[in-house]
C-alpha cells in the first residue's frame, strides 16, 4: 500500500514557502489509517516495548491507536500546564522563543522500555525533549517511530543513538 | 472491569473548586485502555458509524484508537488555524470568551453515518459545535460517545436529539 499517495502536501501552510505534509487525508482513509498503524505495531513488538508515549496534539492521533494495536498503555507529552498531577518538565527551543514539555512523574516506571511515536520527524527538536524526559523517569527509550520523516532537516542526527523507523519520506 | 477505580481526581484543578477526572492513569494502564476503547466500539458498532470524528486533543486520544479498533477512518475537529486546508469552522462560547473549532471541508462526504467521540461530557459546548460541523458538510451524526460524563453539567440536554453513550458517570 502506498501511504504517500494518500499524504496531501498544501503549499504555503503555516507560512509562505513551507510545503505541509496533510496527514488527515490519509487518516480519513479507513484503509490507509489501519496499514499505517499496524506497520508501525510490527516494528514496535520487534522492540519490545512496554508502553507508548506520544507528543501533543496529533502525536495522540498516531501514539494512542498504536497502543491499543499493541494491547499496551499509552502515555501523553503535553504543553505545560496540560497535565494535573505531578510533572517532571524540560524547555525546548522553536524557531521563535522556547516551549515547554511535560510528563506525569507516575507515568512510567523506572526500567520501563518505551516507545515514542509521534507523525513527523522534521527537525527532532519535540522528540528528543520527549527522549530526555522518559530517561529522566528511568524508561528506557527502545524506538522512535514516525508515520513521516522529512530527511532535509536531519532530525535523525539529533536522534543518533537511538533506534528510529519512519513509514514514509521526503 | 471497574474504569472508574483507574480514572484519578485531582482536587483544584485547573482552578479551585474543581475536581479533574483525570484519565492518564487509565490510559496508562493497558487493560483499561484497551477495555475502555473495546466497550465504545461495541456502541459504535451498534450504530452503524462510517466514520469517527474527534476534538482536540485529549478527544484523539479516544477517537483515533476508536477508529483504529472498529476499521474506520478517524476526522479530527481542531481549533481555529490547525487544519491547513479548506476548512469549515463555528464558533462556541466559553467561561471566558469565545473559541472556534474547525473541519476540513473534504473530511466527510454527504450521508455518512459519524460518531463524535471524546473523553469527557461536561457542558456539552464542544461536542455541540463539532455536531454541528459534521451537519453542516451533510454527515449524519448518529451517536456520541464519551468516555466520562459529569452528570450534574446536564451535557445530555444540550445534545438532546441525539444518542448519547458515556462509560463512567459523575
Amino acid at each position: 500500500m502506498n501511504l504517500k499517495e494518500k499524504i496531501r502536501v498544501i503549499p504555503d501552510f503555516p507560512e509562505k514557502g513551507i510545503r505541509f505534509k496533510d496527514i488527515t487525508t490519509l487518516l480519513q482513509d479507513a484503509g490507509s489509517f489501519h496499514h499505517a498503524i499496524d506497520e508501525l505495531a510490527d516494528y514496535v513488538r520487534g522492540r519490545q516495548a512496554d508502553v507508548i508515549v506520544g507528543p501533543e496534539a496529533r502525536g495522540f492521533v498516531i501514539a494512542a491507536p498504536l497502543a491499543y494495536a499493541l494491547g499496551k498503555g499509552f502515555v501523553p507529552v503535553r504543553k505545560k500546564g496540560k497535565l494535573p498531577a505531578e510533572t517532571v518538565s524540560m524547555g525546548y527551543e522553536l524557531e521563535y522563543g522556547k516551549d515547554i514539555l511535560e510528563m506525569h512523574k507516575d507515568a512510567i516506571r523506572p526500567g520501563q522500555r518505551v516507545v515514542i511515536a509521534d507523525d513527523l520527524l522534521a527537525t527532532g527538536g519535540t522528540t528528543l525533549t520527549a527522549i530526555k524526559l522518559v530517561e529522566k523517569l528511568g524508561g528506557i527509550v527502545v524506538g522512535v517511530a514516525f508515520l513521516i520523516e522529512l530527511t532535509y532537516l536531519n532530525g535523525r542526527e539529533k536522534l543518533s543513538g537511538y533506534d528510529v523507523l519512519s513509514l514514509v519520506q521526503y
